[in-house]
């Protein structure tokens, strides 16, 4: 069994507004010993989304809280240390969402293996884990493309963003990026293949969107909210699909935009366009996992998809990455180095 | 062919908010003749609908609006009193969009038969006509009810929703109306058999109705928008369902509600509870007409469907009338008598 302490990253106040490296504490703990049926895992990749900051929040979000005091609520790929469970073996690479810290038990409960061969252990947290899965079922499912649409998706040099414009791509739509500055437009357009791809800082938005959609808009993929969503709104086409997976835009927002309430607008397009909105998280559609993978691991493969990883070294630097992406500053999905990657 | 004018009611003015009778003109020109493949029309029963306010505006509705100086737009019931169309004979009873007039031509464009045997010739526009069939194809396609599961409706005592709500309870669900009044009211639950309904003037609405959905709202049927949206907004259950039909407290607005924008609100309960909200009109449905006649012919045939009209007399008070309607002033699917209905 390791030596050493488990490290370990906690909320320590809820944030009212964006958060700050206050509302974050680090501690040590003894290293957990797993009992009978139990495993002892070791993190190697942390995954930081934006869905985190819906978690240090009390009220009701669709899933559970983080306590006050409770370690960081976080999805990891972790190899097995020690293993008391018939289903897995030391040095296996599992799957979990066992939080900000350098060690866990669990009873195999919500654990999964990752596949060393689909490729990179990292991507289990990224294109071939739940951001992935997100893009690749929300597109599908709700987005439903069709050859000759157009599609809209905002932060699209992310991790859910640039894999839902590049399956669209594959499925024949014109693909129309949205992202934050120059230099991850270049990429979304020359590494990633989508058509164009605007700024989103720009201010005339509503105008150069109206312009690189001059057939409408048949998908927007609603993961941001705010300006890049009321820029869409004008430019639905009639059965047009929204699905809706995240309000980036607004998770650190303590109050509603100012007026006027423009939701009569919002309804009016979707009356008058026929649109079908529709929420979802990952898990709406478990059962999919496995054609994800496999069409996924597939295409990158052939080099039709391709993804990208912005690493952070050490636990210690997490709270600073993620108060950091909830502003834009990470490109590609946002990873944690916290232990030695065995399979490097 | 009968002698004397064509009397008809013209848009004289585009409205500013509510309609006013200034915004109609009384016309009365020559009864037209039917040429080679056309019919001679005589309206007998005029319908009146929430959609004619958005055709009286400028801009884009998603059908075309009405020209100034153009006779009204309008579904209607009528006789054939001539016909040089092989597939119509005088005597027969048709249904068309032919407008707020006594006499029209038709060519058989947009023309369909109505078949006195399954009920009186008014309910062509009301329970078997574009409403009833506007409550059955959202409700079925759209909102999908499932035994156990709450509804709630609005305008719970007019045509569309108070079918909407009879099929809800004969698929099983509880249903909770919204009316404006106490007689309405009395009327959804006492006559209609809904499990309840709830006054909309009532201040405390939002309180009320949570405390008639003890269990959630697992299907709003939108057909006003407004106060009543709020008030549903915060009771969705996950994988609520949405149709999206009008949004009749709206149409009459000259500006957008103060703020604050509470739209994302609306986006965060679509993402949290997994909501699908879909836009409709009657026609994306087209293909469903003969399951909807056999349908509700047959629930109104065995009692299980009850519908009321309100009858006015007269083409010349169908503007006050219409006027009166956005209102809520009516009380059951509003027609015009316009002439004698041979059938009756």
């Amino acid at each position: 069994m390791p030596s050493g302490t488990n490290h370990q990253i906690r909320l320590a106040a809820r944030p009212t507004g964006a958060p700050t490296p206050a509302n974050f504490e680090a501690t040590d703990t003894p290293i957990p010993i797993p009992g009978p049926g139990e495993l002892l895992g070791r993190t190697i990749y942390l995954s930081l989304d934006p869905y985190m900051r819906g978690r240090m929040n009390t009220g009701n979000s669709y899933t559970s809280h983080v306590k006050l005091g409770e370690v960081m609520v976080g999805g990891a790929v972790s190899e097995v240390m020690e293993s008391n469970h018939p289903d897995y073996s030391t040095g296996e690479i599992v799957f979990a969402y066992s939080g900000w810290q350098q060690y866990f038990v669990s009873n195999g409960e919500g654990l999964s293996k990752v596949d060393p061969r689909l490729g990179p252990i990292s991507t289990a947290v990224g294109v071939l884990g739940m951001p992935g899965m997100t893009a690749y079922t929300g597109l599908l499912n709700i987005g439903k493309p069709q050859p000759g649409e157009t599609l809209v998706v905002a932060a699209a040099s992310g991790p859910v963003g640039s894999l839902v414009g590049q399956i669209a791509k594959i499925k024949g739509c014109r693909v129309v990026g949205i992202a934050g500055g120059q230099a991850k437009c270049n990429h979304v357009v020359n590494e990633l293949g989508f058509d164009t791809c605007l700024d989103h800082r720009a201010r005339d938005l509503p105008e150069r969107l109206a312009a690189a959609c001059p057939d409408g808009i048949d998908i927007y993929y609603e993961n941001v909210g705010g300006s890049v969503f009321e820029a869409v709104l004008p430019l639905f086409n009639e059965f047009a699909r929204m699905p809706v997976i995240g309000t980036v835009a607004h998770y650190n927002a303590t109050e509603l935009p100012p007026g006027p309430n423009k939701t009569p607008l919002f309804m009016r397009a979707i009356l008058t366009k026929r649109i079908t909105v529709r929420g979802m998280i990952v898990w709406d559609f478990a059962d999919q996992e496995q054609d994800f993978l496999r069409d996924v691991s597939g295409w990158i493969r052939d080099s039709r998809v391709k993804y990208r990883e912005d690493f952070v070294d050490g636990l210690d630097n997490a709270p600073e990455a993620f108060i950091g992406m909830l502003e834009g500053k990470n490109f590609g999905k946002l990873v944690v180095r916290v232990g030695t990657d065995p399979t490097a």
